[in-house]
């Protein structure tokens, strides 16, 4: 769908995806770190766990459901991929779009599948992500619209990130950076959606020069909205994780050996 | 061999590479995980040490059948690489091939070396073989076909996986990911030989833009299959191992120490 | 501000941060390393935070000087970014270049509050500085003069040592490689201003072939140049601590295991 | 000194380079493996740091070498940058190998320092080295012959490897392949002396495409030649070292522990 909604879509998803990462990450990352207050009843691994599974459920539904846009929707192929009678390809573009979001429902699948049966490392999960950024990347490239062009970079910095993150799982910095980019993706969607499809009368001069620097300092300035929205969805979350805290009873902790308390957090098992 | 055979031939090659890749790196991880259960009878040292020469050999093998086959068969060069009669280079196509399976088969021969004989740490395998698809990348960036450029994604990303390898072995992630993008390889290299040197009269317009779109998106669903596969092929023989294993009677594990059931592994003796 | 001194102040920003972080981790990791002997009072965990809470005030003001500069000097946009009047953006490269210093600033505010309070993990402040190059890489990566192009080497490898440093924190070849390269960056950033902005009357011909080469070996001799001041200041500060610390009477060190010692660095916490 | 000789003389050193670090390598990892065996005195720390002194010290020779060797042999600019008469550089080129040849001179020296007295890491010798390559690789790159362009690969490929070996140290395959390209680059320059001036009357006609390719594939056997090289440098040194140590008595290692030993080794020390 090269029109408004086309990105719109997948732009209230990445949103959405990013505060949740954000949140989320700091959450575990929070409770890790202030373990002996008794933080472990807030985030224990089975609730850890089911965080997880949700987690994947909603990106397989988003997936789903974006397929299911591109498809049926106004102008879609309705699966259909080649025309005979007029010896034509089917709408190609929805298709490309099609497969952009079958490897993030792969990705959510996989990590539905790895979080709830105990058959295959945990970092698979992020290893079908970077292959779904990496994917994403790759089909984006074709396009030679400098607002694109924009974005590879933040699609090629997540997927760079999610293969960092197999080998350094756990990694709070990683893990929002990954955040920032998705929330920026989502945010630039946006922007794409009015910058190539204006609901307004006024049409955007793409050619004209100032407005592709005005455009590339635009990204920038998307990007530090990014890493403030991420820092202030970091700094509640801290917050309400030690407000809860204050308030509950310590617990006796001294029967537990630093290595066991460690094993609790699902993120540090490689 | 600029043909349909001559992309058949490393097509096949490539795909029962990554087949065996998946099967083997799957039951020697299944295996290491559930030790305790009296895998280590399954597969002990001894028997990794003679699966990893056989494998040496059979790549060294298919390397030496795809250089004869380049050099010997209808129109190859036969050995000889300079007409001095017409002045001319004979069929250089046909070295460039001969050359890329020349390190395959030198990676294969080393991994024979290293695996049967104590003389150099095992990674040198992986190393090699990183070094032989830097090199195939290398020689096919010369050619500036759509269909060829698409199989460097898969070829430079394996030669990055193998240099990871190097220093995380027996990181299964890595291994099943080689193993999907040698699976890519082979099946790519068939679907290019379709396209083209279709052996049916339907000529394809390769220079048609839909056509190029069509053939990527082609790439990303022959990732999917490959993907697909490997899960497939990784349950089963997970399952395999595991009722295999809950058929054989419990030994006794008490005496041995942790430290010394991991190096059992080959793996992860670096 | 595309002038002579719109290139002299980032060059001289940079030129200062750089001497300061050669001096700065060159003090750090003497002291480290010569902890038995007293080192630890010249260098306390208190002392460090405070050098490093006022870096990020430094690198802050620095930034927040650049940018009212850049708005309020000599044709400057005033914080205009649009006039509706001619419908023309206001002079696009000024807004450019406040980018760039915003990044900066929030990189110093980061490293500011991260080494006062402890919110965060320290690294995020190396984190914040990678991110604030790559967007003054790209930002710069627009202008095609070949005086330009040369100091995105700079940049982009300041950028990723800085990503290095998130994982390899306290590897003092790292610190000494960013502060060489920042020096570099900034002496560029004079010869830039006086390549383009000659002072003099003899204006410099920019494709001449020769006068090309001529600038490509220059910034050579740049790069030699960095490495010796920062040498020189190595060797200085090593001198210095190890001269005062022969004048310290040995303290009593029986007591502290090695663990306790190391914890003792800032460096060394992730 | 755009000649053969000019390239001819990097070629021998480089050649020299590899051969002695394939040779130095194996005789320190052979000895490190065998250390039970009574090898410790074959290669103690002492020999080590006298070996890397003298490694230093012939680094630094065959530079300085170079650099006379550019500035005065014949047309050389005998040190002179400008000549102000016919308002032109003098000898760009020249200045430009001369710098190459400078950051090489600049490594050596500070190995030879580093090793000499305990003043810096001692990684800075091989930071070092990838600075030198880059430079060198940079420098070339602004030559568009296709028989340099190849030149690249290795180049940059070894300033990688270096870089990797500041925090790999002590890996021997990442050291064996250091030799391995080195060995390649000191081959390869002196190919490109034979094709670029052949000492032959017979011109070699780089615009023709078969010419290109062969080149090409040409560079591939020089790898493979040089993969051979360092594979008989290997097992010659590993066949000597077991050889000599078959010969001598077992010495008491019991009262050493598994720390003391390991430390003995300079290249594993940080």
């Amino acid at each position: 769908m090269g029109s408004f909604k086309g990105h719109a879509l997948p732009g209230s998803f990445f949103l959405i995806t990013g505060l949740w990462w954000a949140a989320k990450q700091t959450f575990l990352y929070t409770t890790r770190r202030n373990k002996s207050a008794g933080a472990g009843r807030l985030a224990s691994r089975a609730i850890q766990r089911r965080i997880e599974i949700m987690e994947g459920a909603v990106i397989l539904s988003f997936s789903i459901i974006g397929m299911l846009a591109e498809q049926l929707l106004a102008g879609g192929p309705k699966f259909q991929l080649y025309d005979s009678s007029t010896q034509h390809w089917e709408q190609l573009m929805n298709w490309q779009h099609t497969t952009m979001y079958l490897f993030f429902a792969i990705a959510g699948a996989i990590s539905l599948t790895v979080h709830s049966r105990d058959i295959a490392p945990l970092a698979l999960d992020r290893m079908l992500l970077a292959l779904a950024f990496f994917n994403e990347g790759r089909i984006l490239d074709m396009l030679d619209v400098h607002v694109h062009t924009l974005l590879l970079y933040a699609i090629f910095g997540q997927a760079f990130i999610c293969l960092l993150e197999v080998f350094h799982r756990g990694n709070i910095l990683l893990e929002l950076l990954r955040a920032t980019l998705t929330i920026l993706q989502g945010s630039w969607f946006w922007q794409i959606g009015f910058v190539l499809y204006p609901p307004s009368q006024v049409k955007w001069d793409q050619i004209d020069h100032d407005n592709t620097i005005f455009v590339t300092l635009c990204y920038c300035w998307h990007l530090a909205f990014a890493l403030l929205t991420v820092a202030v969805v970091y700094l509640s979350v801290l917050c309400a994780v030690r407000s809860r805290l204050r308030r509950m009873p310590p617990i006796e902790m001294g029967l537990l050996k630093p290595r066991e308390k460690e094993v609790e957090s699902e993120d540090e098992i490689l």
